[in-house]
């Protein structure tokens, strides 16, 4: 997912300075709500060396009140620290109620630079992690508020900035044999990184991704996401008060609205898909009929060896699904395959779990299940409808990803598309739609309604990408604005999928 | 602590046909409220072969309406069940809104049988241990009550009862070799168990141990326990509506109280300690000077070998904590121990989360610290006198096991000792002390308070022995009513603690 990142992200300085000073306010006012309500804060910074995260720190903090809060710089765990359970300096660092404590590093140090450096064993590193979900759901539970910011430049990045601090002799100091050791192993950091994000973004204590190539940006991204995880919590614990009157400014109505350019720090996977991928029509021809074929035959390997295959397939209305999914069947033995259309739920299915009427058609070891739509309706139509809780669909990140770990530990391939298209592609699809007697059944009002809530569905599909694309189960986003490319690339996705378990 | 439960206790048959009409009555009826409610349950039967599952879910389903609930006895998994990811055959079973699901033996055959046969590999029943966890949570947070019986019986009544089994021709079949396989590794069974049980124990869904041997004694807590479930659970929904007409009867009025004998049936390890222990003033002295040598040499050990030892004293008022701490740290070397006493929390603690403070004190590698009352407050004094929400204690046992891990993880040696007397034994100690001038001071209104509160206690504290009582931090109970054998028993217990990690 970290590699899927655009980290060329940036902010103009005169949008930069035009953002700063409301942020700045707010994010003083929020903490004397806080101090309020009692509301105990901890901020979390990791990320890779010189990628920032002391100036961050340092202009979170300058419009903060300095008596509220605490910064812990977190360094290789000194003598009375290594002689107790690793836990101990930060849980005697969690902040009281009312107060903020940030961390310039943390206790994920244990499965970043203790895992790499191997000074603590891969059994002590996978306790630890229980050890760390527990230690945050603990103090979520007590009312902490828990933002943890993952500051994420490129390895290309990275040198830069050691060769720039280098090459100054006031700062050459701060470059050291063991960053540029670091340096040499971003490969192996950056998977532990993917797992530490995977294993620990809880709900109760979720990870920020910060792309931090752009200061000015990343400031922006640390402050609003501050806020906005503030706001949150403190509007839901007024809602829960009987009496309001504390946490209110003078007009008597609570204030936390930050309007300006909100959404645009959020990170988009779907804003650098590159649509004007293509493939020509013979070029699709040759493929297709190869890519089928081979396709056949792995499908008679993995029923001989017993793999089971999950596809799954999201993506925008008239994305063209069903046209993928006729392709990757063409050829296929239908005794080893099942397609599984998914609509609305029936009463019998309403009566049970979410989940429950994925798992009744979880397929064999040795077949393939292909589902068209998914249980990640719980996150795009459902969270978009008000189908389910605000908690509902916020939970349903873990527990995707809990299922589908479950899946691949039972051995399942499961492939996950999302298909890509812009607006404007769906508004032709739609109007061809319309003027093609057989394809006009398949438009209908509900698609246009669908259609004014593409921003609302865009904003829902980059968190779901996020947070739910895992190292067992990764997404693959196809850019479907030419059709025959799509196919192509969902054929050799799963055959690459299917050949790499094999 | 499986081990340390009295198998003996029984219910005579008088008693037994009083109880019985009325509990019947009573989970018909909760029957009718949950399908009202919309309430799924899930029941699970696990235990010893023979030991009466079979028996016990026929009397429960006896008073139910057979087209409210299902029984599905769980086998070997089939050729259709190997296929898929182990938990599948249970997620398509799990029950629709209203409707009860009553398992005979189910999904925690991984970690017991399929364990035991090494017919998964350790790090596949690990994993269970996860996914057993996230589907009983995802459950229990979709609505569901989940009710877990581990029916027990000892080796020796096991075999009795495959014998009488064999010797008659009709059921000589029901007893395989499988079984007598499964006799001879009790052991490895019994261990196995007691770790599912720590592991699976939380609060969404939690274990009740029955006590089997007498199958009435088991019948009625078998009942007791689905009622105190089903009613807590319709109590607390019952709570957050706002109409509340559907779950009542005629009256008008919830009437799910079940007086009769309903804390008979808890399991109490307090009930079968053995008071009468003593041990002479000779005998006592010469032990004293031996061990009191004993320990420090054992304090220098663990200081060389860097081991961190905590010792916790909990027990009644006037049990002689004071007394067996002086006697332990007696001959002690100051430098290498720490004792802690425990009160009320400060307003620095209180802003807190309540581990937090003891957090403060965990030792350094290689002392000893001592606690004289402890974390266990939480789910002692907290809970009686309403200091924190029942939500609060309640999660408290996994958050205390929680942090016990943490510490054992580490390498520390935990010693928890529970010092227990009569209340005759206390009250006669509380005259004495008034009665002495140099100890009256220790006695004050709290303690003639607490008193009057013995049964709640005595209710809380085996509650806190059963759920917290675990492999790596067990619980040792203490006959304080001599205190010579108390002090002699709290010492040789840490030697052996410590004298095993070295």
């Amino acid at each position: 997912m970290l590699q899927d990142i655009d980290l060329s992200v940036k902010l103009g300085k005169q949008e930069y300075k035009q953002a700063m000073p409301e942020l700045e306010l707010k994010i003083g006012e929020l903490q004397r709500q806080a101090r309020l309500l009692k509301l105990p804060v901890i901020i979390v910074f990791e990320g890779w060396g010189a990628s920032g995260k002391g100036t961050l720190i340092n202009r979170l903090i300058l419009p903060l009140d300095p008596r509220g809060f605490k910064v812990y710089p977190i360094l290789r765990p000194n003598e009375e620290e290594r002689l107790r359970p690793f836990l101990w300096r930060f849980w005697t660092k969690t902040p009281a109620k009312g107060r903020i404590a940030i961390f310039d590093r943390s206790w994920y140090r244990r499965v970043l630079v203790e895992r790499i450096e191997r000074s603590v064993s891969k059994e002590e590193w996978n306790k630890a992690y229980q050890e760390i979900n527990s230690f945050e759901r603990q103090l979520a539970e007590d009312g902490n508020v828990i933002i943890k910011f993952w500051l994420h430049i490129s390895k290309k990045e990275q040198k830069k900035r050691f060769a720039k601090l280098e090459a100054d002799d006031k700062s050459s100091w701060r470059v050291t044999a063991e960053d540029w050791e670091h340096h040499r192993q971003y490969r192996q950091y950056l998977l532990a990184t993917e797992e530490m994000i995977e294993r620990t973004n809880t709900h109760y204590a979720p990870w920020t991704v910060v792309e931090a190539k752009s200061v000015r940006f990343a400031t922006v991204k640390v402050f609003e996401t501050a806020i906005r995880a503030l706001t949150n919590k403190i509007e839901a614990m007024e809602a829960n008060r009987q009496d309001k009157p504390v946490a209110q400014n003078k007009s008597g109505k609570p204030s936390h609205q930050v309007k300006a350019r909100q959404d645009k720090s959020i990170t988009s996977l779907l804003g650098t898909v590159d649509l004007s991928k293509t493939i020509s029509k013979k070029n699709y021809e040759t493929k297709l009929a190869q890519y089928q074929k081979e396709l056949r035959s792995l499908e008679y390997e993995i029923y001989l060896k017993r793999i089971p295959v999950i596809i799954l397939c999201e993506g925008w209305d008239a994305a063209g699904k069903g046209g993928n999914i006729k392709r990757l069947t063409g050829n296929l033995d239908p005794r080893g395959y099942e397609v599984i259309p998914i609509g609305a739920p029936n009463d019998i299915e309403k009566a049970h779990h979410y989940l429950w009427r994925f798992w009744n058609h979880i397929p064999k070891a040795g077949h393939i299940t292909i589902f068209d739509r998914t249980w990640y309706g719980r996150v795009l139509v459902e969270r978009i409808e008000g189908f389910c809780s605000d908690q509902d669909w916020k939970k349903a990140y873990q527990e995707i990803n809990e299922m589908e770990e479950d899946l691949t530990n039972f051995g399942t391939v499961l492939v996950k598309f999302w298909l890509h298209i812009s607006k404007e592609e769906q508004t032709r699809r739609f109007e061809e739609r319309e003027q093609t007697p057989h394809k006009k059944w398949k438009i209908t009002e509900e698609d246009y309604r669908n259609r004014e809530k593409w921003d609302a569905y865009k904003e829902a599909v980059d968190e779901m990408l996020l947070k739910t694309g895992t190292t067992y189960a990764p997404w693959t986003i196809v850019e479907s604005e030419s059709k025959y490319y799509a196919r192509i690339k969902t054929l050799k996705t799963v055959i690459d999928a299917v050949s790499k378990r094999l």
